[in-house]
């Protein structure tokens, strides 16, 4: 018989270490991110069990995301949408381009859906001044399957897994300061840890029963890899998962379901 | 001549270990949570440098922020908004009394501002049933307060520290399934890393320019204790911090900042 306790997702942590890895080189458009990373990860190794996190961004880079941001005439809508908020055209143009829908455009923030389905800022895009041109960097297309690609490459380092790899970014978030790290990608592990039902030890019943285990193992990485370092990579060791797996989809709430997105 | 940047709050991480603390006797109300908690502390004792992450109930426990549900006669207001969303008059009146502002009723879901300046489902207040009757956990009155209590009854422990202490609460949010654990009260280190300004190795700039560390840390402290154990502490190890303290009040928008709340 079935035991219907498989069905639950489930990450926990034993004691943890986690580091960031050191010497990735730069990485261009086109180049092999996965096979790069082979060497700078092999210096401590992986495990069974380890979480590989990656910034969206060398992800991007590598994907061939970045862009000169003259590539976007504006629109009408865009030049609209940039004139109220303050903004530059061009930009805006990108950041609609990324987006299926607008969730809200005032005080000089534009905060969209995109059409993965993410809500953040600028649909993920990161504008920049690189070598003297502005450039932008967009969220990989299909961040699942770059982590996805990345796992399979990283695999049999880590004898063959169990192994889990995390793509991240940075959000902001509504009524509290301070941008965290989320999860845009996931494979190799559930994103969501689902408590339903359960209680604690002492009885209680578990008020918050589903927590973003991916977004808090994003949150870590956060902390290991700094946003000045230029560490792009950092691994998790200590935690064990148990589940269907499924991508980050679990993460993205329904809008339907979104009481803020009404 | 002052360093300018010695006022920038900047929270790093080297490679990071991190555990659950284990041997946490039942706390009742009245009691000397930090006292209680030294011998367990203890097992593996406290280094300079180390955070302390204790979620908030054992905290409002030994607080006596334990009521019964009968204790709340609910008044009009409650009445109406319990009628509304289909939930127990008493437990939406104690809601009320946690709270300065209603911030969105609808769906069955009662989120508010605290005293404290939080925006969360019911105010924090976690319902349960032990013991045959209905109780309530409040979050403590002034977290910051409550971790600046147990950080100076660590400290000694830790070689006069550096020594940060985070309580924990368990959140939801808007746009994204999975709740994960933030930061309601914190001592000893600063709540946010502030990037504003920098570039990073690449010499991209950083979008995303505050980092809210505290609720970073507290995410890892989740991981750590899990939802089912009834571990209430544990100790990130690996830290580093720089820049004013400034208890948990940075990591709350000022609501006429927050589009989210007009």
């Amino acid at each position: 018989m079935a035991d219907p306790e498989s069905d639950r997702p489930l990450v926990r942590a034993g004691p943890i270490s986690a580091w960031a890895v050191e010497g990735l080189p730069e990485v261009a458009a086109g180049e092999d991110l996965g096979r790069l990373a082979l060497e700078p990860l092999g210096r401590r190794g992986l495990l069974a069990g380890d979480v590989v996190v990656v910034t969206h961004k060398v992800v991007s880079k590598a994907e061939g995301r970045v862009f000169p941001l003259s590539a976007f005439e504006p629109r009408p809508a865009a030049m609209t949408l940039a004139a109220a908020l303050g903004q530059e055209p061009e930009m805006v143009e990108a950041v609609l381009r990324e987006s299926r829908r607008v969730v809200r455009a005032e005080s000089g923030v534009l905060i969209t859906e995109t059409w993965h389905g993410l809500v953040c800022a600028n649909a993920g895009v990161d504008r920049s001044n690189v070598g003297g041109g502005e450039t932008i960097t967009c969220l990989p297309v299909d961040p699942d399957r770059s982590a996805m690609r990345l796992r399979s490459q990283w695999l049999a380092m880590a004898g063959g897994g169990p192994l889990a790899v995390l793509i991240s970014d940075t959000f902001g978030r509504p009524f509290r300061e301070g941008a965290v790290n989320v999860a845009i990608g996931v494979a190799g592990m559930p994103a969501l840890s689902d408590h339903r039902g359960l209680r604690d030890g002492q009885g209680y019943e578990l008020h918050a029963s589903t927590i973003g285990s991916a977004d808090e193992i994003a949150s870590l990485g956060e902390l290991l890899m700094g946003k000045l370092d230029g560490l792009p990579l950092a691994v998790v060791r200590g935690l064990t998962w148990s589940g269907p797996e499924g991508g980050s989809a679990p993460l993205l709430r329904d809008p339907e379901r979104d009481i803020f997105r009404r």
